[in-house]
């Protein structure tokens, strides 16, 4: 197979985090490496925040002979060692030729497809750290899901990567928990790549794209504050197969984790926020004991806000068939109202009469739920520009979590 | 309010069918004749079809010095003077001015809108009997579930009911459940209505009216199998207010029941029908236990092949929102594939092993399942356009039930 390619160099591929769904990615890319072995280096590198880890008598690599297994160990040699993550994916084999990196400049040196898949405060000092350090004509691939709402815009975290590393980055986004995934467990994910072309006179909508050397692109990127910012895109060199629909789609698609290739950034990150406000509604709506269609009614509605949201406010590049046709949009919507945790800790607030922040407590462990925190954040946004009467559900969630307004009142005021 | 109105004459609205669900939808459309008194005759007439019931002990309706209590009675009469359909939607009291008639002429005589709501093999001979009996200029609205497929092509029952009664008739659909919309718990639902436009030199695109006297429109009206039939449509007197979308939501939106009208007829009727195949196919893959993110990849690829079907038969009126934005579609899909009777059925086929048709007579009373009837309807008709690779859900499901192929191999199937 290698021999058909008319490429010289292959692509080789860095995970950048080793949490449950950032392992289990990385697990997918390091089995499609392998299988496609004319467009990808076969060995895969996963960046792992280095820590120490005690084998527990319990698991089934425990061996008291085994060096492994004497005291604590690094988190790294246990995955290179005994190819699996004994801490944040337990239980699930990792395949020969995904190698764990403590080194974050070391793991993402020469690669050329970066994949960003860390929890989201961790973003920005990351990124940071490797700028610079990678290759200039590197792509990226973020898997962090959701958007950052605050009053003044949205900011899409595959910008934020972008921008502060100099490269163009797309989005991973769809109706996908991690343990399922990792279980090979059949699901369906989107990616969003729409890079500017390198290649054409045409500029996309929001970028002016100028050719300032041959293979160097300075392009200007509007972002969806409105704001713009100068980044300069190297091309990717002819050797390497360009980075297109079709090899992203041979990086992650599965037999058992279907992708399908969108150009909507915006549309695949939007989904992955605004979802988890329509499941508290989802959530407070079923707790009342209103049946299915009330239920069915609610993530209508929301679908329908999360729609006319894309379109507000990213009507540049926003398609309204990503919310609609896509699972990053109605399947994952769906998911998160099935049983999600956002849906099932409204629909017990309901049940039990509890504020949700004491179900949360109750309940997630400390954790803190995305829908509540994105409701406000949504709302701060939506009255700064005048606009929580076209969004009634996204503003009624937000008022039944402020104690303004009742769930019983819901119906009446998402009519208007 | 009444002396408001430009129009001196009022509607008069006859529900035909007294089930379950068409009980609940003439306890809705009295309620709002009651309280639209500019635009509506107060009085709904019901035409029951005529049984002798006997009052329970057990009923709240029992009193052993009742003439009701005196032996079987008329349902007839038990409506009329309790106010309950005793036998059909027990428990729930019907407004006042619902009067049950047991005299399918007598009740529909002298009505402007009919209400057309009972088991869809009954339609034809039901319309029969009322045929050159009605007024000609009356409208209609269909609230039958779903089309009618076989090899030759796809009729709506709407178009069914216009074609033998000369008069435009729209259709009704949604994410409803009979006993809750009569218990009043909220839900939502769609009205498709789009008459030619009697007003307007502008034919609609599948049709081409010709205005042969002052108020009478002779239209021809190809239907979706591309037959053309003549019908005479009369216009409505001008002392009516017209029947348009703003009086079909009067007459059926209530704040427990949301209406949206659109002018899709086809696509309102069509997700109807196809969510319940889609609902095989997810119940299937919940009893494999394949989680809610297996669930939500088979509704996804549904809700595209709905689309897709709507689009290849029904392209001159088709509406892809319909399917993805209206309660018909998207949330009649998801309400299904929920806890409906398809999906239940398709879930536990799998979980004890057993041939459908075995869950179906062991769960359901005698009832047939909606879903496996339709898909081998739509199968036996994709396969006569020699189209079943364009639809592999379908095709799958109905592979599934014929034994053909496995529940493991659809998504390996559909990934085609």
């Amino acid at each position: 197979m290698g021999s058909l390619t008319p490429y010289q160099r292959k692509h080789r591929v860095t995970v950048i985090g080793s949490g449950n769904w950032g392992t289990a990615i990385a697990k997918i890319v390091a089995e499609n490496t392998a299988s496609n072995p004319a467009i990808f280096e076969k060995d895969v590198q996963m960046w792992v925040f280095e820590e120490k880890v005690e084998i527990s008598k319990e698991s089934r690599h425990y061996d008291p002979s085994s060096p492994l297994c004497q005291g604590p160990q690094n988190l790294t040699d246990i995955i290179n060692t005994a190819h699996e993550n004994v801490k944040y994916l337990p239980g699930i084999a990792l395949p020969d030729n995904l190698h764990a990196n403590p080194s974050l400049v070391e793991a993402v040196k020469d690669s050329t497809i970066l994949v960003f898949n860390l929890p989201h405060q961790f973003i920005i000092k990351t990124c940071e750290q490797i700028k610079g350090k990678i290759l200039p004509y590197a792509r990226g691939i973020s898997c962090i899901k959701g958007v950052d709402v605050n009053e003044e815009g949205i900011s899409l975290f595959s910008e934020t990567i972008g921008k502060i590393l100099g490269i163009y980055c797309g989005a991973l986004s769809g109706a996908n928990i991690a343990s399922e995934v990792a279980q090979e467990k059949w699901s369906e994910s989107s990616i969003a790549y729409d890079p500017p072309h390198l290649d054409s006179k045409a500029p996309s909508p929001n970028r002016s794209p100028s050719a300032s050397s041959e293979n160097l692109v300075q392009f200007e990127h509007k972002d969806v504050s409105g704001q713009l910012s100068r980044v300069k895109l190297q091309a990717l060199p002819s050797e390497f197969p360009p980075v297109d629909h079709a090899v992203l789609k041979s990086l992650f698609h599965r037999p058992y984790f279907h992708i399908r290739v969108v150009n909507d950034v915006a549309g695949v990150s939007l989904g992955g926020a605004l979802k988890n406000v329509v499941a508290l509604a989802a959530g407070w709506v079923d707790g009342m004991g209103w049946g299915d269609n009330a239920k069915a009614a609610i993530m209508r509605v929301g679908l329908l806000e999360m729609v006319k949201f894309g379109e507000k406010f990213f009507s540049a590049t926003i398609e309204t068939r990503t919310f609609t046709e896509e699972s990053a949009g109605v399947a994952d919507l769906i998911t998160s109202c099935s049983g999600g945790r956002n849906f099932r800790c409204a629909k017990l607030s309901v049940e039990r009469k509890q504020p949700i922040d004491k179900v949360e407590e109750t309940e997630l462990n400390g954790q803190k739920l995305q829908g509540t925190l994105t409701a406000v954040e949504v709302n701060n946004f939506l009255k700064k520009q005048g606009m929580e009467d076209e969004f009634p559900l996204l503003t009624a969630v937000y008022r039944v979590l402020t104690g303004a307004m009742s769930v019983e009142d819901i119906p009446s005021y998402i009519e208007r």
